[in-house]
């Protein structure tokens, strides 16, 4: 069912400081600092060749991941996203086979424009798995 | 200086249960459980079309994720992969950048049967980095 992995997240207090570490330090490659105020992030993309890093920090007063980076104010991993070609069908086996989506199991319009749903860390080895229709 | 993400590794304490969510929830497909004694982990990869999941499971009395594990009982992301040419030439300019390298700055050989060097987490995003020479 699951493709490629689309990215990995990265949370954190100051997405400026961390885009310095990923450009500066590391040498990849990085995109704009981007507001995604639907989504109560900014976002950075660091372009791997065979993936990305996606930068995140909170935006606004009820960002989903205020309470993440408040936990972990170095920053941390906070999801992987893996592609699926069809994201209802995806989602009805995985509910058939016992596993909890969250959110009211409906898709939403992510921060690529592309349909995604989140599914339990506690169900995928304590990792918050998000997955994208492509 | 960073090139491909080699992999994500995601630590558990039982490999065998997490195998079993990527094959049959998630509907990868992975490869048999290996005993590497010398880290001190079982390993099973998930081979995705464009990377790859490492799942670990601690191995031994002194394995270096059992602190992890015991931290993170359903498991966890524990850390991330980059692919480099030259491992002493990324370490170099990664120091000279200000960086910390764990366990004394020299390689060893990795899970793969290649150099590897791991980065500490408060200089990257909170997040541990492996090094990996390709």
């Amino acid at each position: 069912m699951i493709g490629r992995l689309n990215h990995v997240a990265i949370a954190v207090k100051d997405i400026e400081a961390a885009t310095r570490v990923y450009k500066e330090t590391l040498g990849a490659t990085v995109s704009a600092k981007v507001p995604q105020p639907e989504h109560g992030v900014y976002t950075v993309f660091v372009e791997l060749p065979n993936t990305k890093i996606e930068l995140l920090e909170p935006l606004g007063d009820d960002s989903t991941i205020q309470k993440f980076v408040d936990k972990n104010p170095d920053g941390g991993i906070h999801h992987v996203c893996y592609e699926v070609e069809d994201i209802i069908a995806a989602r009805d086996q995985l509910v058939a086979r016992g596993a909890r989506v969250l959110g009211g199991g409906e898709p939403k319009i992510g921060a690529h424009g592309k349909p995604v749903l989140f599914l339990h860390p506690k169900d995928f080895c304590g990792t918050l798995v998000e997955l994208e229709q492509v």
